[in-house]
């Protein structure tokens, strides 16, 4: 079964409100193994409603669509899709009691507009609201079920969850089966050098990659008739993805860096001090955005003058001169002075030329070294990011949360090397 | 014009990844006056990516797709158009010179699977990405535009601001003017007191309310088909809804409460250093975001332990005990000792409760106590903020800004003293 999901609503259709309807609903589908094959969405629009929905069902097995079953003249599903299937709206009694019940209880008369919300297209089946007025609606239309649901959240949510979702999900006959390994330190091209054709022997599956500023997500989505065969085909496919990069995952499902860092430190027990130029603070916020942060972050130095450098961190003039505050040297001093000053067990440095000024030909622009201290050694890296000054920025702070962990986790840091 | 946006990927149709290229171009294209008709979004399927693509080309006037052009084997978007519109792909030089030009500068050797990039339907006129390597593609057919844009957001958007808005706004034939103003200090209800049914005598025009955690953007559109008709009823309203509200805009248009701050710092030729607690290094981060911003921050005292406020800031022991670290006392102190330290003229701090943990009776999560220090004076604030962990620490940084901008502005610190 491949049902579409239908969006109306001029608001979500310009853009300024977010459709957060149909990112609870996919998801749900998704754990409920009912695959969406198709989502859209168009305005408030009673002939174009009606289009979409004659479309929708030529193509998928069933349909939802949500949003405009309100009382005011901006809403006009109910009557769209009455007209669309030719099945003129009638009052459901069961409706109206429950809004005159729901006004009776909240001591309020209601205007006689809201008895519009208990018109339904004939032969539907209904579902009582428990948070509004509006109920969903299910209608078998030519052996496809259409299902229209109320679009304020709170409404749509327990509708969807004690109805839609699990009246879908036993007429699904699908089985589905995913998991997201995060990886960090290569290149999409790169990643598929290494992984390559693997995931065609893997009957159902499809793997994504998906990149942003926190690396590449490798997202395998398993489906099939037969639960069994679709969960081992997704250990199967967990095992063998895992096999060929395992040196560059971080974290699974939605687990960041900086939970895969505090992980190691709380583990060994230790804390960290942070020493920031370019990124100045990024880095030390990274690591404060969990709760209960006081636990591994000590202090946090933004050493963003030269000055400050000195003062702070007791970098000297002669490594200045010598080799620029945006070096090896100094990134290595400042790594090791945090550790010291703040008298915990690890250090970590960023220094760097965010731009879009400041470059040179030797050192342009995204030039950044990084450097971490602890008892188990230190380590300084080069990079030099593509990109805007904040893109050059977020991706400095990943790596060096990254090469915090690859450097607790005893691995090489340069992540190529595995 | 009424356009089809297809969005195309798994992730976004699953609901694991926000469709926030969606909203980013909606939001542009009303600007604009372009009317969106339809948002479609299918997976990965190259199929239904031709399917999807004809049937727009049979209801919009032209079509734009997003997603899918990547290198790895899960992007079709590409080959599914030229098998739709039958324009077989041929290598487009230009793109193929720009991806190895990017790899020279990179400094790394490109796995040949990046070509594809460079393949384009045969007849499209390309934009190069200025942060990335896949190109925005115009494909003429039959007098239908046909744009096919790379998915991440960086990328997206680049290209959508620089080209695919300008291009479609020209073709629209409204015109339309709007600006922004940005405030903050007043929650959407008090403002909107103020404001009252003043946008009624602005013919065609709209006033929308945007809030976030920046505070609430008074966004007004005007559109009409006389241009110097929309372009005199847009000064009218920038006059007189400025004139209800100038106690609290920090910014107009895409300004930052950071950049505004900046210019204050910069006509005093003054520096500032920052004393964060709970916030973790955003302020900071803020204050560095911009290029340039060593004229402004000197340098950053992140203490997050009660040491490192005793042995960075001198806080002493007596005020950690009698008023504990989140206070009036604390703060104060630490705004003033990081403007001393630093030898700058500003210091501003901010020591708080970010939850979800910590709080009690009397100090509430939420609460948070900023400060700031210069010539000018001191002063120092408390708030309850209520919302997450994130929001709390946002809404603390931006608040902590614009307590800056007021007292370097010297306006009461208070925004709603005016």
């Amino acid at each position: 079964m491949r049902i579409e999901i239908v969006t109306i609503g001029n608001e979500v259709l310009s853009g300024r409100t977010f459709d957060t309807n149909f990112v609870y609903l996919a998801r749900a589908l998704e754990e409920a193994s009912v695959v969406v094959g198709w989502h859209t969405t168009v305005g408030d629009n009673a002939e174009l409603i009606g289009e979409t929905l004659k479309l929708a069902l030529s193509r998928a097995d069933a349909v939802v669509m949500m949003g405009g079953l309100g009382p005011t003249p901006d809403d006009m599903t109910r009557k769209a899709v009455a007209t669309a299937l030719n099945r003129p709206l009638q009052l459901e009694e069961s409706v109206l009691a429950h809004i005159r019940e729901r006004g009776r209880r909240a001591g309020r008369k209601l205007p006689s507009s809201v008895e519009t919300m208990a018109l339904v297209p004939r032969g539907s089946e209904v579902w009582q609201n428990p948070v509004g007025a509006a109920p969903g609606i299910l209608i078998d239309y030519r052996k496809k079920p259409v299902i229209l649901l109320p679009g304020p959240p709170p409404e749509f949510e327990a509708l969807a969850e004690r109805h839609v979702v699990p009246w879908l999900r036993e007429r699904s006959g699908t089985h589905v089966d995913s998991f997201t390994l995060r990886t960090f330190g290569l290149f999409e091209s790169q990643l598929h050098e290494r992984i390559g054709t693997l995931p065609d022997t893997w009957h159902g599956a499809a793997l994504a990659y998906l990149p942003s500023w926190f690396g590449v997500d490798l997202r395998v989505t398993v489906t099939g008739a037969n639960a069994a065969l679709v969960r081992g085909t997704a250990e199967r496919a967990y095992n063998e993805l895992g096999e060929r990069v395992q040196g560059v995952i971080y974290a699974e499902g939605t687990q960041t860096m900086e939970e895969a860092v505090r992980e190691l430190l709380l583990e060994r027990k230790w804390r960290i001090a942070t020493a920031e130029s370019c990124t100045g603070g990024l880095l030390a916020k990274r690591l404060t955005d969990l709760p209960g942060s006081s636990k591994c972050l000590e202090r946090g130095y933004v050493t963003y003058s030269n000055a400050s450098k000195q003062e702070l961190l007791g970098v000297t003039s002669e490594d200045l001169a010598a080799h620029g505050a945006v070096s090896a040297a100094v990134a290595e001093h400042m790594a090791r002075a945090a550790r010291e000053r703040a008298g915990v067990e690890v250090g970590v440095s960023i220094t760097g030329i965010a731009g879009p000024d400041g470059g040179s030909e030797k050192k342009p622009v995204g030039t950044v070294f990084l450097a971490v201290s602890s008892p188990l050694g230190e380590a300084v890296r080069v990079h030099r990011f593509m990109g805007s000054r904040s893109t050059v920025r977020e991706r400095a702070a990943q790596t060096a949360l990254d090469m915090v962990r690859r450097h607790l986790a005893e691995l090489p840091v340069d992540p190529t090397l595995y």
